[in-house]
Protein backbone atom coordinates (compact mmCIF):
# COMPACT_ATOMS: atom_id res chain seq x y z
CA UNK A 1 0.00 0.00 0.00
CA UNK A 2 1.87 3.12 -1.18
CA UNK A 3 -0.46 5.57 0.38
CA UNK A 4 -0.66 5.81 4.39
CA UNK A 5 0.85 2.37 5.28
CA UNK A 6 -0.69 -0.77 6.87
CA UNK A 7 -1.36 0.58 10.10
CA UNK A 8 -4.07 3.34 8.11
CA UNK A 9 -4.96 0.67 5.94
CA UNK A 10 -6.41 -1.67 8.73
CA UNK A 11 -7.95 1.11 10.49
CA UNK A 12 -10.20 1.74 7.05
CA UNK A 13 -11.02 -1.73 6.66
CA UNK A 14 -12.22 -1.61 9.72
CA UNK A 15 -14.22 1.59 9.94
CA UNK A 16 -15.93 0.47 6.71
CA UNK A 17 -17.50 -2.45 8.29
CA UNK A 18 -19.22 0.44 10.50
CA UNK A 19 -22.93 0.74 9.58
CA UNK A 20 -23.34 4.03 7.47
CA UNK A 21 -20.05 4.17 6.41
CA UNK A 22 -18.06 2.88 3.56
CA UNK A 23 -14.68 2.14 2.31
CA UNK A 24 -14.76 5.66 0.60
CA UNK A 25 -16.42 7.06 3.53
CA UNK A 26 -14.27 5.63 6.07
CA UNK A 27 -11.31 7.02 4.46
CA UNK A 28 -11.97 10.16 4.76
CA UNK A 29 -12.80 9.59 8.28
CA UNK A 30 -9.46 8.25 8.78
CA UNK A 31 -7.96 11.49 6.90
CA UNK A 32 -9.54 13.36 9.17
CA UNK A 33 -8.74 11.85 12.44
CA UNK A 34 -5.41 12.16 11.19
CA UNK A 35 -5.76 15.61 10.43
CA UNK A 36 -7.07 16.68 13.61
CA UNK A 37 -4.45 13.95 15.56
CA UNK A 38 -4.87 15.51 18.96
CA UNK A 39 -8.12 16.62 19.30
CA UNK A 40 -9.77 13.82 17.63
CA UNK A 41 -7.89 10.92 16.99
CA UNK A 42 -6.24 10.28 20.27
CA UNK A 43 -9.31 10.95 22.56
CA UNK A 44 -11.37 8.66 20.16
CA UNK A 45 -8.89 5.57 20.63
CA UNK A 46 -8.96 6.92 24.67
CA UNK A 47 -12.61 6.51 24.64
CA UNK A 48 -12.84 3.52 22.54
CA UNK A 49 -10.44 1.46 24.95
CA UNK A 50 -12.38 2.72 28.11
CA UNK A 51 -15.46 1.71 26.40
CA UNK A 52 -13.83 -1.97 25.39
CA UNK A 53 -13.27 -2.35 29.31
CA UNK A 54 -16.24 -0.96 30.62
CA UNK A 55 -18.83 -1.97 28.32
CA UNK A 56 -21.05 -5.05 29.18
CA UNK A 57 -24.97 -6.52 28.78
CA UNK A 58 -27.32 -6.21 31.21
CA UNK A 59 -27.98 -9.92 32.92
CA UNK A 60 -31.39 -8.71 33.36
CA UNK A 61 -32.88 -6.73 30.55
CA UNK A 62 -30.47 -7.30 27.54
CA UNK A 63 -29.56 -3.42 27.69
CA UNK A 64 -26.25 -2.21 27.27
CA UNK A 65 -24.29 -0.79 30.12
CA UNK A 66 -21.30 -0.04 32.36
CA UNK A 67 -23.34 -2.02 35.61
CA UNK A 68 -24.67 -5.33 35.27
CA UNK A 69 -27.80 -4.98 36.52
CA UNK A 70 -28.07 -1.88 34.44
CA UNK A 71 -28.93 1.52 35.37
CA UNK A 72 -32.34 1.40 34.58
CA UNK A 73 -32.58 -2.06 36.27
CA UNK A 74 -31.12 -1.11 39.52
CA UNK A 75 -33.53 2.27 39.63
CA UNK A 76 -36.40 1.01 42.19
CA UNK A 77 -38.17 4.21 40.69
CA UNK A 78 -38.99 2.21 38.03
CA UNK A 79 -40.57 -0.75 39.36
CA UNK A 80 -43.08 1.18 40.26
CA UNK A 81 -45.24 1.77 37.46
CA UNK A 82 -45.49 -1.48 36.61
CA UNK A 83 -44.65 -1.46 33.35
CA UNK A 84 -42.58 -3.55 31.27
CA UNK A 85 -41.59 -2.89 27.50
CA UNK A 86 -40.32 -5.47 25.30
CA UNK A 87 -38.71 -4.38 22.31
CA UNK A 88 -36.30 -5.59 19.35
CA UNK A 89 -32.65 -3.83 19.95
CA UNK A 90 -31.16 -1.79 22.23
CA UNK A 91 -31.40 1.00 19.86
CA UNK A 92 -35.16 0.71 20.35
CA UNK A 93 -34.30 0.79 24.06
CA UNK A 94 -32.61 4.31 24.00
CA UNK A 95 -34.85 5.73 21.64
CA UNK A 96 -38.28 5.23 23.88
CA UNK A 97 -35.85 6.95 26.80
CA UNK A 98 -35.12 9.45 24.56
CA UNK A 99 -38.52 10.35 24.07
CA UNK A 100 -39.29 10.58 27.42
CA UNK A 101 -41.58 8.15 28.31
CA UNK A 102 -41.29 7.86 32.15
CA UNK A 103 -40.19 5.78 34.82
CA UNK A 104 -40.25 2.06 33.31
CA UNK A 105 -38.37 -1.23 32.56
CA UNK A 106 -37.22 -2.86 29.39
CA UNK A 107 -36.85 -5.99 27.82
CA UNK A 108 -34.58 -6.52 24.79
CA UNK A 109 -35.02 -9.72 23.07
CA UNK A 110 -32.00 -8.98 20.49
CA UNK A 111 -33.94 -9.76 17.54
CA UNK A 112 -37.69 -10.82 16.21
CA UNK A 113 -38.15 -14.58 14.81
CA UNK A 114 -37.67 -14.65 11.28
CA UNK A 115 -37.48 -18.32 10.28
CA UNK A 116 -35.88 -17.66 6.48
CA UNK A 117 -33.23 -16.14 8.45
CA UNK A 118 -33.08 -19.24 10.95
CA UNK A 119 -33.52 -17.21 13.95
CA UNK A 120 -35.98 -19.24 16.67
CA UNK A 121 -37.87 -18.47 19.80
CA UNK A 122 -34.20 -20.22 21.59
CA UNK A 123 -32.24 -17.44 19.27
CA UNK A 124 -34.03 -14.54 21.33
CA UNK A 125 -33.79 -13.63 24.50
CA UNK A 126 -37.81 -14.89 25.26
CA UNK A 127 -37.12 -17.57 28.03
CA UNK A 128 -35.65 -14.64 29.94
CA UNK A 129 -38.80 -12.19 29.10
CA UNK A 130 -41.15 -15.03 30.45
CA UNK A 131 -39.15 -15.33 33.77
CA UNK A 132 -39.84 -11.48 34.95
CA UNK A 133 -43.01 -10.78 33.22
CA UNK A 134 -44.82 -12.03 36.14
CA UNK A 135 -42.94 -8.86 38.15
CA UNK A 136 -45.08 -6.34 36.26
CA UNK A 137 -48.95 -5.29 35.65
CA UNK A 138 -48.34 -4.63 32.15
CA UNK A 139 -46.37 -5.88 29.08
CA UNK A 140 -46.20 -3.50 26.11
CA UNK A 141 -44.72 -5.52 22.97
CA UNK A 142 -42.93 -2.41 21.31
CA UNK A 143 -41.68 -4.64 18.59
CA UNK A 144 -41.33 -3.17 15.31
CA UNK A 145 -44.75 -2.95 13.09
CA UNK A 146 -42.90 -5.32 10.47
CA UNK A 147 -44.25 -9.33 9.52
CA UNK A 148 -41.32 -11.11 11.77
CA UNK A 149 -41.86 -8.33 14.69
CA UNK A 150 -45.92 -9.44 14.83
CA UNK A 151 -45.25 -12.71 14.25
CA UNK A 152 -42.47 -12.35 17.56
CA UNK A 153 -45.62 -10.39 19.48
CA UNK A 154 -48.23 -13.40 18.58
CA UNK A 155 -45.52 -15.92 19.88
CA UNK A 156 -45.06 -13.98 23.38
CA UNK A 157 -48.31 -13.40 23.95
CA UNK A 158 -48.94 -17.14 23.42
CA UNK A 159 -46.44 -17.94 25.72
CA UNK A 160 -47.23 -15.66 27.94
CA UNK A 161 -51.05 -17.52 28.58
CA UNK A 162 -53.37 -17.29 30.25
CA UNK A 163 -52.46 -15.61 33.82
CA UNK A 164 -50.11 -13.21 32.21
CA UNK A 165 -50.24 -9.73 32.93
CA UNK A 166 -51.96 -7.23 30.83
CA UNK A 167 -50.54 -7.32 27.07
CA UNK A 168 -50.26 -4.41 25.15
CA UNK A 169 -48.98 -2.58 22.08
CA UNK A 170 -48.27 0.58 20.79
CA UNK A 171 -50.59 2.37 18.71
CA UNK A 172 -50.47 3.34 15.19
CA UNK A 173 -51.20 6.05 13.56
CA UNK A 174 -49.76 9.28 11.65
CA UNK A 175 -46.54 10.57 12.74
CA UNK A 176 -46.27 13.72 14.74
CA UNK A 177 -45.30 16.13 12.24
CA UNK A 178 -45.71 13.63 9.55
CA UNK A 179 -48.08 14.91 6.41
CA UNK A 180 -50.64 12.07 5.14
CA UNK A 181 -49.51 12.54 1.68
CA UNK A 182 -46.43 10.14 2.08
CA UNK A 183 -48.13 7.98 4.62
CA UNK A 184 -48.77 4.32 3.26
CA UNK A 185 -52.46 3.09 2.96
CA UNK A 186 -51.94 0.96 6.24
CA UNK A 187 -50.98 3.19 8.26
CA UNK A 188 -53.63 5.76 6.78
CA UNK A 189 -56.60 2.82 7.66
CA UNK A 190 -54.82 2.66 11.22
CA UNK A 191 -55.09 6.26 12.09
CA UNK A 192 -58.33 6.69 10.73
CA UNK A 193 -60.03 3.37 12.48
CA UNK A 194 -58.53 4.99 15.72
CA UNK A 195 -59.03 8.22 15.22
CA UNK A 196 -60.08 10.20 18.58
CA UNK A 197 -62.22 12.74 19.85
CA UNK A 198 -60.87 16.22 20.03
CA UNK B 1 -27.41 9.11 30.98
CA UNK B 2 -29.39 6.40 31.35
CA UNK B 3 -28.93 4.86 28.43
CA UNK B 4 -25.28 3.59 27.93
CA UNK B 5 -23.61 5.26 31.21
CA UNK B 6 -20.65 8.13 30.06
CA UNK B 7 -18.06 6.07 28.43
CA UNK B 8 -20.77 4.92 25.76
CA UNK B 9 -22.41 8.48 25.48
CA UNK B 10 -18.79 10.07 25.04
CA UNK B 11 -17.57 7.69 22.08
CA UNK B 12 -20.94 8.56 20.19
CA UNK B 13 -19.90 11.90 20.41
CA UNK B 14 -16.36 11.59 19.39
CA UNK B 15 -17.51 8.98 16.52
CA UNK B 16 -20.19 12.12 15.14
CA UNK B 17 -17.28 14.55 15.01
CA UNK B 18 -16.27 12.30 12.18
CA UNK B 19 -17.23 13.41 8.51
CA UNK B 20 -20.17 11.47 7.35
CA UNK B 21 -21.43 10.47 10.85
CA UNK B 22 -24.06 12.63 12.67
CA UNK B 23 -25.49 11.87 16.36
CA UNK B 24 -27.82 9.27 15.12
CA UNK B 25 -25.18 7.56 12.97
CA UNK B 26 -22.64 7.60 15.64
CA UNK B 27 -25.02 5.94 18.04
CA UNK B 28 -26.50 3.15 15.60
CA UNK B 29 -22.18 2.71 15.10
CA UNK B 30 -21.47 2.39 18.74
CA UNK B 31 -23.63 -0.49 19.22
CA UNK B 32 -22.75 -1.76 16.26
CA UNK B 33 -19.30 -1.83 17.72
CA UNK B 34 -20.87 -3.14 21.00
CA UNK B 35 -22.06 -6.26 19.56
CA UNK B 36 -19.85 -7.12 17.83
CA UNK B 37 -17.32 -6.45 20.91
CA UNK B 38 -14.68 -9.30 19.77
CA UNK B 39 -15.11 -9.08 16.30
CA UNK B 40 -14.77 -5.45 15.89
CA UNK B 41 -14.61 -2.86 18.82
CA UNK B 42 -11.40 -4.77 20.04
CA UNK B 43 -9.76 -4.81 16.93
CA UNK B 44 -11.03 -1.31 15.97
CA UNK B 45 -9.20 -0.17 19.56
CA UNK B 46 -5.93 -2.04 18.77
CA UNK B 47 -6.25 -0.21 15.00
CA UNK B 48 -6.93 3.04 16.41
CA UNK B 49 -3.98 3.26 19.11
CA UNK B 50 -1.54 1.54 16.69
CA UNK B 51 -2.28 4.12 13.98
CA UNK B 52 -1.98 7.16 16.72
CA UNK B 53 1.56 5.97 17.61
CA UNK B 54 2.86 5.29 14.40
CA UNK B 55 0.83 7.79 11.78
CA UNK B 56 3.24 10.84 10.61
CA UNK B 57 2.88 13.78 8.12
CA UNK B 58 5.68 13.34 5.69
CA UNK B 59 8.19 16.28 6.37
CA UNK B 60 8.48 16.49 2.58
CA UNK B 61 5.58 16.29 0.43
CA UNK B 62 2.59 16.47 3.30
CA UNK B 63 1.67 12.56 2.52
CA UNK B 64 0.73 10.95 5.59
CA UNK B 65 2.79 7.53 6.26
CA UNK B 66 3.75 5.42 8.59
CA UNK B 67 7.54 7.08 7.69
CA UNK B 68 8.88 10.47 6.93
CA UNK B 69 9.77 10.89 4.38
CA UNK B 70 6.99 8.74 3.25
CA UNK B 71 7.08 5.54 1.33
CA UNK B 72 6.41 7.75 -1.85
CA UNK B 73 9.26 10.16 -1.03
CA UNK B 74 11.70 7.52 -0.10
CA UNK B 75 10.88 5.21 -3.72
CA UNK B 76 14.19 6.21 -6.07
CA UNK B 77 11.76 5.07 -9.08
CA UNK B 78 9.15 7.36 -8.49
CA UNK B 79 11.94 10.93 -9.25
CA UNK B 80 12.29 9.33 -12.92
CA UNK B 81 9.47 10.61 -14.56
CA UNK B 82 10.50 13.91 -12.99
CA UNK B 83 6.65 14.79 -12.66
CA UNK B 84 5.78 16.66 -9.18
CA UNK B 85 2.08 16.36 -8.79
CA UNK B 86 0.57 19.19 -6.54
CA UNK B 87 -2.63 18.58 -4.45
CA UNK B 88 -4.68 20.49 -2.19
CA UNK B 89 -4.88 17.42 0.46
CA UNK B 90 -3.82 14.09 0.95
CA UNK B 91 -7.24 12.65 -0.43
CA UNK B 92 -6.45 13.63 -3.96
CA UNK B 93 -3.24 11.95 -3.31
CA UNK B 94 -4.54 8.86 -2.89
CA UNK B 95 -7.23 9.17 -5.14
CA UNK B 96 -4.65 9.65 -7.89
CA UNK B 97 -2.57 6.65 -6.58
CA UNK B 98 -5.78 4.44 -6.88
CA UNK B 99 -6.09 5.35 -10.38
CA UNK B 100 -2.55 4.02 -10.70
CA UNK B 101 -1.06 6.87 -12.76
CA UNK B 102 2.57 5.27 -12.58
CA UNK B 103 5.66 6.70 -10.20
CA UNK B 104 5.11 10.23 -10.00
CA UNK B 105 5.84 12.69 -7.16
CA UNK B 106 3.21 14.96 -5.02
CA UNK B 107 3.31 17.56 -2.77
CA UNK B 108 0.07 18.44 -0.45
CA UNK B 109 -0.84 22.02 -0.24
CA UNK B 110 -2.85 21.72 2.63
CA UNK B 111 -5.65 23.49 1.55
CA UNK B 112 -5.75 26.51 -1.03
CA UNK B 113 -6.18 30.39 -0.39
CA UNK B 114 -9.40 31.84 0.34
CA UNK B 115 -9.28 35.20 1.72
CA UNK B 116 -12.55 35.23 2.69
CA UNK B 117 -12.02 31.80 5.10
CA UNK B 118 -8.61 33.62 6.12
CA UNK B 119 -6.14 31.38 4.26
CA UNK B 120 -2.93 32.82 3.07
CA UNK B 121 0.19 31.95 1.44
CA UNK B 122 1.66 31.24 4.77
CA UNK B 123 -1.26 29.08 5.64
CA UNK B 124 -0.65 26.61 3.05
CA UNK B 125 2.56 24.43 2.05
CA UNK B 126 3.94 27.01 -1.30
CA UNK B 127 7.19 27.91 0.31
CA UNK B 128 8.11 24.13 0.81
CA UNK B 129 6.86 23.49 -2.88
CA UNK B 130 8.87 25.95 -4.59
CA UNK B 131 12.25 24.71 -2.29
CA UNK B 132 11.91 21.33 -3.96
CA UNK B 133 10.11 22.31 -7.96
CA UNK B 134 13.92 22.48 -9.57
CA UNK B 135 14.02 19.08 -8.70
CA UNK B 136 11.73 18.30 -11.27
CA UNK B 137 10.99 18.45 -15.20
CA UNK B 138 7.60 18.93 -15.20
CA UNK B 139 4.58 20.56 -12.08
CA UNK B 140 1.61 19.43 -12.50
CA UNK B 141 -0.95 21.56 -10.29
CA UNK B 142 -3.87 19.03 -9.92
CA UNK B 143 -5.68 21.46 -7.98
CA UNK B 144 -9.31 21.47 -7.48
CA UNK B 145 -11.30 23.33 -10.31
CA UNK B 146 -13.00 25.89 -7.74
CA UNK B 147 -12.38 29.36 -7.65
CA UNK B 148 -9.89 28.80 -5.22
CA UNK B 149 -8.37 25.69 -6.26
CA UNK B 150 -7.77 28.07 -9.29
CA UNK B 151 -6.85 31.31 -7.71
CA UNK B 152 -4.19 29.57 -5.93
CA UNK B 153 -3.01 27.42 -9.49
CA UNK B 154 -2.00 31.11 -10.67
CA UNK B 155 -0.19 32.43 -7.58
CA UNK B 156 2.16 29.06 -7.81
CA UNK B 157 2.44 29.92 -11.78
CA UNK B 158 3.46 33.34 -10.37
CA UNK B 159 5.73 32.14 -7.63
CA UNK B 160 7.17 29.71 -9.72
CA UNK B 161 8.40 32.30 -12.29
CA UNK B 162 10.23 32.59 -15.16
CA UNK B 163 12.81 29.65 -14.87
CA UNK B 164 10.62 27.39 -13.11
CA UNK B 165 9.86 23.98 -15.39
CA UNK B 166 7.33 23.27 -17.18
CA UNK B 167 3.97 23.78 -15.36
CA UNK B 168 0.69 21.97 -16.23
CA UNK B 169 -2.68 21.33 -15.41
CA UNK B 170 -5.48 18.32 -15.16
CA UNK B 171 -7.50 18.12 -18.55
CA UNK B 172 -11.38 19.46 -18.32
CA UNK B 173 -13.94 17.44 -19.76
CA UNK B 174 -16.68 14.26 -20.28
CA UNK B 175 -15.89 11.98 -17.09
CA UNK B 176 -15.49 8.39 -18.32
CA UNK B 177 -18.95 6.91 -18.04
CA UNK B 178 -20.65 10.09 -17.54
CA UNK B 179 -23.44 11.86 -19.08
CA UNK B 180 -23.78 14.43 -21.03
CA UNK B 181 -27.16 15.14 -20.24
CA UNK B 182 -25.84 15.68 -16.69
CA UNK B 183 -22.84 17.96 -17.37
CA UNK B 184 -23.09 21.66 -16.30
CA UNK B 185 -22.46 23.57 -19.74
CA UNK B 186 -18.67 25.29 -18.12
CA UNK B 187 -17.76 21.07 -18.84
CA UNK B 188 -19.21 20.66 -21.79
CA UNK B 189 -18.12 23.48 -23.70
CA UNK B 190 -14.18 22.98 -22.10
CA UNK B 191 -15.13 18.79 -23.01
CA UNK B 192 -15.66 20.55 -26.86
CA UNK B 193 -13.10 22.92 -26.96
CA UNK B 194 -10.27 20.05 -26.71
CA UNK B 195 -11.86 17.68 -28.53
CA UNK B 196 -9.31 15.05 -30.00
CA UNK B 197 -9.24 12.79 -33.04
CA UNK B 198 -10.84 9.71 -32.81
Amino acid sequence: MAHGGPEIEQLIQLLARLPGLGPRSARRAVLHLVKKKEQLMIPLSAALDRAVMAVRTCEVCGNIDTTSPCLICADPRRSESGMLIVVEDVADLWALERAGIGAVKYHVLGGVLSPLDGVGPDDISVEALLMRAHEFSEIVLAVNATVEGQTTAHYITDRLGEDAPKITRLAHGVPVGGELDYLDEGTLSQALRARTAI
